[in-house]
């Protein structure tokens, strides 16, 4: 018997799939009927999926039943650390690493002792176009938690 | 003869007086009339004032020259790894971690292959009042450069 | 001649047929008369089972001998670390951090110095309602050992 | 001017006070009127205290103001990585190392995609008599958070 | 169905066909009519190929379409930490760590506040004939962006 | 009897005088009579200065002896990690974790096995006017030394 | 041609048929003829055996001749990290975490400058009877080495 | 008010005295009547003393009330990780790498699966005659923990 | 197409004919006309090897043409740091921990600022009859090379 | 009362004369009577002196007996991580990176299963005229240990 597919493997078939029927991700997410950043991340492997979002993804990515049963797997979220060299994914971290002690003392003056909660949250990325050069715009969007006890 | 003080002293002694005299960040930045964040980051050590700008910053915070000299310094811009480990700064390189292949990815498919500056780059937050509880919104806003040789 | 199956190839197949037969962790603990968050880490690969344990493991997943034979055998007990990055394990060990050293002082003048056996040991967890939002319950109670010499 | 008073520095003055004056965690929590693990991880360094708890705390530990303005600054959470080997807090972090997955998977069942939230979150400690010895007793009690987009 | 040919697989091919052809990067990059470096970086896979550039890096090198269906992949830049170890490589890290702190200052002496972009870049490498013994000469050029927010 | 002055401290003295004189590196460097990047480093810690070189540098920064003797001292030549995250010197990094094996394998085609030397060795920085942007050159120029047994 | 069978593929071979046919470490060594710990830590991979001790090993445990020759060759001798975590391991590295500078200050007072062999060495496992619990007794046996010019 | 000596500053201290007094750790062991190793890693910083053992140590090694109190204070026991590097203490380490999977199997088959504990734990060192060369005999005593729900 | 033979599986190939047909490294060099330690490391994966040299080392190790030609590929000069875990090759590095500031320094002393080539290099091993035990004298012997700009 | 010197302290002493006095390391040999590279590693903090030696050592160096006394204590054998970047030492660990397993199958085929002994172990180090320039030449010669049980 053979086990359920990963969900690495099933992310490798799902770009395989992106590449050769010049699909986007855009028009994947539409298939699936969620957000843009959301159905990208899923299909990465970061989220289960439900059966009629697998089904939908699989359907648009003529990927096979076996896919579809990997991507309502319950993941194991983590990034392999040789990723975060990538630079598309570095410049995030970098300006954390530069600007994550201005926004903690930001979030505290204005919320109080807390976080912005990174599971009831949204990430939505947009193009804004300048005369300098188009802006990449990312928005952080997450709950505020108080330290409660 | 002494060294100019570190921008770590000189921070130090800025969370001191925005805790004696009950300033916020919000006010110091209006008293140095820059952007919020940028403000922030730059009192806490990760850039360099305007000989105007720290002479606003010591004037409001009540500062010696010795702080405003420090605070003019070209700074190594870097963080502790410990400081990582605070809940608040850690959600969001956690999310990065889960979202940010799928920001890679998106960025290519929109916009080339390239990046989202960190340094031709802004930061802004707010929060977005809501029924289940107000959220912290972050917005990162940087020029997308594309590989170009 | 195969060498015994590997301990993760046995917990993957164990998720295979969790997912395929749509069984619950609490119906195969019963099945195996064992306490549900010994047999979940058991099944995961943490904890030797007995003859008994494994058949009826196996029994209820529909999965063959050499499964069962696997579950039996003597684990090395650790974690992959990118596996701690998933937030749901990160939290508690984000707990951890911020308590750590509270708990160490409180378990010094409660019972003086020692530890919480990590061996002699149970975890429980639970389901707290609350009308905020239920609350997840998790309880390490392990035997007090003294530094005796 | 000299800065705020640090966290670890006005920690090991309470510490020092506690060894003299022979006090226990138990009756300084009475004195700050707050529960017994969040006032020894808050004089430890690891949440800020109100005015009013400070105050408590410095009066009953017989310590002077500025040691009270130092516990009622925002800390960043943290731990020195070298802590994580004393043997009383090892254990824990060892427990989630073996239980982990078991705990991550147990949620998932009983609760769905999400985490037991740190934030809002309480931990409380008891001895529980046991023939054999007596037993810790640690409880994590933490929201559910759902993913939530 | 089959992935698509990972780059580090398609790097390993493209080296073989450069042995057994006794082809030179020299005379692939002129076949692919681009830069040496870019050229070498882009097969060794670090940069997406064009269609066109890919089939005519297969055709001198007599390699087949799934080589170049897998050069026309977004990669992900990142390097295996081992390899740094390679005394080749290393000199170049070991000269950043020796002279990086003086290259930061004088950018920022005749530039201001800011940084050489390694995304609008372009590397070089010749040979500088010498009586001594010929020397490798590798420049570095990338715009100068400025810290603007 | 004090120890001479470390590197590091004398390193801080001169970057205060260069900040309250508003010299620049260059003109120290004319005053020391010596290249550029060279002086820039030897001042900030990384090269012994001869007598002469010292006496002029602290001539012209006017700093004592004591600062004199130190700068003739033989350094350690290393860096602390933290400083390799900032941007300005990550960008040369970040390239070479992109183009490094291109470098080995392109030194390997016209040179043979071996490296280039870091020793014998010479680094360059200029300003490159162009429409779109000045951009910076940097310069590597080392001996090519063959692996000879 | 296949290369000769790695040591872990052996010791895997050999924790199967210890399984299967019910043997002990014990018997095994006796079978082989050599100290208990030894023929347990070279069937794990740790030290080369002769001829006769790898054919009366395989005799045994009723393996073939490719595992036999395998337990002949030169091992490296290292521990993958992961495994150091398994708590039955760890307990030997913490109670050296602890003790270590003490048993450097002892051997320095009774042998002066200098070390317990790790090679000119042997190890001892035993059961010790104790009313509260048996005890396990492991005696490390080293020559000591004297720092000799 | 000064917070109470450290462990490592009163450690360094029993140094001192035991260098300037030419005491013996087992003169020091007798004069606090505790066994000698237990009494080393204790004065080292590993263990608290009751007050008549810090007394009684502060007589013999001629120390004040400061470090009696300090030596009575609960450490956290944990061992700077460039310590291990100290051929003395590497070689504890070493044999632990080479035979602790050794000492697991064996554990495992005596006892069943559990662990030696090291806390109800004792370690004593001896020297043994040996005709060619005498050697260092270390002994770790622990109790059996079987793993027990 | 297959690719070329990795370097790494060339070498287990090696060491597999040098066992069984029973050759020494000795005899090999000589086979292949070389020195003894260069042939070993380069048959070990570490230098590239002519044809000519490839085809001796096959021929006396009776090795197919798909190891002569990964022989003679580049390799990447690199160790898996697990492999220094080996006591065997752990005291060299030991022994550089404790005397390498003192060799740099006598460097420094006798030749001046530079260091010596790891490139223009060569190692040798003999043996050193001795009374007390034969001796291993490695020899390392490498040109100085002084900073030079 | 101040506790014994530290050994980084005494060597920071010891350079400050060596540099200031004009002596070199031969000479300071000389007047120890003791090895160059032995006294050199001991004066720098990796072995103890006898008071003798201490004592000569002091003389010609000018220092007080708070030298002479920290020179005769034992040292922890360590070196800082961030020292083993510095080029010079550098070099050694890359020359047993790319031939410490070339080392380890030597030392096994002439010596059989063993280590050369960094106890039993001395290191010399001298000139080599040469007519492409001079070579540092250092032996390492240590005496064989076999794994003896």
């Amino acid at each position: 018997m053979d086990p359920i597919m990963s969900r690495p493997d099933a992310a490798a078939l799902v770009r395989t799939q992106m590449s050769r029927k010049g699909l986007t991700w855009t028009k994947v997410a539409e298939a699936v009927d969620a957000p843009l950043v959301w159905t990208t991340a899923a299909l990465l492997g970061q989220h289960p999926m439900t059966a009629a979002q697998a089904s939908a993804a699989c359907e648009v990515l003529d990927l096979g039943d076996d896919v579809g049963e990997s991507l309502q797997q319950q993941p194991s979220r983590s990034i392999d650390p040789t990723l975060l060299q990538d630079p598309t994914i570095y410049r995030f971290n970098e300006a954390l690493a530069v600007y994550g002690p201005a926004l903690k003392a930001l979030i505290h003056e204005e919320f109080g002792d807390g976080i912005m909660s990174a599971i009831n949250f949204q990430v939505d990325i947009a193009r804004r176009a300048h005369p300098d050069g188009d802006r990449v715009v990312v928005t952080f969007d997450g709950k505020f938690l108080d330290y409660r006890w």
